[in-house]
């Protein structure tokens, strides 16, 4: 996977800010490690998931390309295909559960992806979507379960590693599997013997289940506040994740909270719940990262000001 | 002053960060101006202040330094005084309100600042201040109306036009006057007719009315979300700001909540309300920003997530 992984980044590379690396010598001072965060909260549309969509949608034919592409997603992916399909001129269906919040519709629509409502059940989403594939001959993009998806989401741990070859960790959250599987891969082809680990909040701990049993467990219950982390691995991904992520580290919720609050206080960034939880692993580990040069993906920085945990 | 700005430059290095320069395609194109945002919000204790306070003390004595700095203030320059002071090997006093948040006091101890705690008026604060510069020959430290403290502060918008040197104007919030001072003569310096813009609230704008009777007015009252701009301006500043700043804009205070909510939203970083006071005044007059290329001082970071307008 190692070419594939450049050749993906560099027919990325327009589509794609190419995000800053920042530490905090008041978050090392904390933790013990010497942390480099990478700040996909500055990616385009906000999140890392810009990098995958752009990933699938480039590997298109022009026949697809001109069929479309559909999701259904009421997070980040819906925005990141709206966008990414918006910058090479590619129509994007949408599918959104009625309740979705008015924002992500707004910013769905602000980059010209068509909305199509649906009942709020799974069945439902994907039941519409499929539609849209057999009527418009669009292309489904999953959000995780995606070799194209898998090796975009990796060039974020990619470009850290560029900066920082001498990387001893690569921490990310783990939602469904895409971002943990694309840095894993990158950490294990482009590191000097780094090792990639994923954190999971204790409440939605399916990936690290997974790991235990050797099959794709679910999750009954996801009551976490890391919104992003609810969904459960693919069998894409989870091949890889059982061979290149070295384990997993659950985390609380209240674990989750605080970090994402030292976070936002002391390096002054925006960052969602979800992306919290990988500092919140290292925290909750300090001894096993002491005095390590760890990096970090911040996957995201899309919050609703109106609802902050503190 | 050109040659003080560079020295005063270059003395201060080993106690600053140089912050970066962030854009945001989606403010651009709300603005419609190219604006090249200067993020002191990620300065060292999280404000420009630090900036003034490094060199105010870097030019001190070997004996001025060995009996210490003193300042009365329960903000940002607090905090700036203390860290600049920790940084040189020199003591700090710091005389602050009884009122004064809990959080505040411990920013400040945490950088070794002694606290002096006072009645919360302005008389008693400088009487407490002048007790410590009496008894233990300490030097008085002024926010703002103190010549090595405006050159300190110039020397963000000094390190913008460094980068962006061809900026045709460079705007900053106006408080106490010393970062609007600064950046006017940085402006003048080293801008290639770079014009110097000051942003005010409405509910404090001593400054505007300073500059309309000639002569320093003060605010009967200051009821404005802006708190780091309250103050009025001082004899060696305001000379200054009515030769060298372009003008002075003010805003509502629901223009201020707006313009840093764009902010925290838009480019997911994390800035004071008064921070938000130049961009505010930038889109209040689009029409002459309208193209052009502007800097903008993002002045700081310290705000109390628990209290925020949103």
């Amino acid at each position: 996977m190692k070419e594939e992984l450049l050749s993906c980044h560099e027919k990325i590379k327009p589509f794609i800010h190419r995000t800053p690396v920042m530490n905090s010598r008041l978050l090392n001072e904390i933790s013990g490690a010497d942390i480099y965060f990478k700040c996909e909260n500055f990616q385009r549309m906000g999140a890392f998931k810009m990098r995958g969509a752009a990933h699938a949608i480039a590997n298109l034919s022009e026949e697809e390309k001109a069929r479309g592409v559909v999701t259904h997603s009421s997070g980040n992916f819906a925005q990141g295909v709206s966008l990414a399909a918006q910058s090479q001129g590619v129509k994007a269906y949408i599918v959104m559960p009625s309740n979705a919040p008015e924002v992500k519709k707004a910013a769905v629509r602000a980059y010209d992806g068509e909305i199509i409502i649906c009942p709020p059940t799974i069945e439902d989403r994907e039941a519409n979507a499929q539609k849209v594939v057999d009527e418009k001959g669009a292309t489904f993009l999953h959000p995780s379960n995606n070799t194209d998806v898998i090796l975009g989401q990796g060039t974020a741990a990619l470009e850290l590693l560029e900066d920082h070859p001498d990387l001893e960790y690569i921490l990310t959250p783990v939602g469904g599997g895409g971002l943990v599987a694309g840095s894993a891969l990158a950490a294990h082809f482009f590191g000097d013997n780094c090792k990639c680990i994923g954190g999971e909040p204790m409440e939605a701990d399916d990936a690290w289940r997974s790991l235990q049993s050797g099959k794709i467990e679910k999750n009954e219950t996801s009551n976490t506040i890391a919104d992003g982390l609810r969904t459960h691995l693919g069998h894409l991904n989870f091949p890889i994740i059982q061979q290149y992520v070295e384990e997993i580290i659950r985390v609380d919720e209240d674990e989750i909270i605080e970090a994402m609050k030292l976070i936002w206080e002391r390096m002054k960034i925006i960052i969602e719940p979800s992306c919290a939880v990988p500092f919140a692993a290292l925290l909750r580990e300090k001894e096993k990262f002491a005095g390590k040069k760890v990096g970090i993906v911040l996957s995201g920085g899309n919050v609703d000001l109106a609802k902050l945990p503190f």
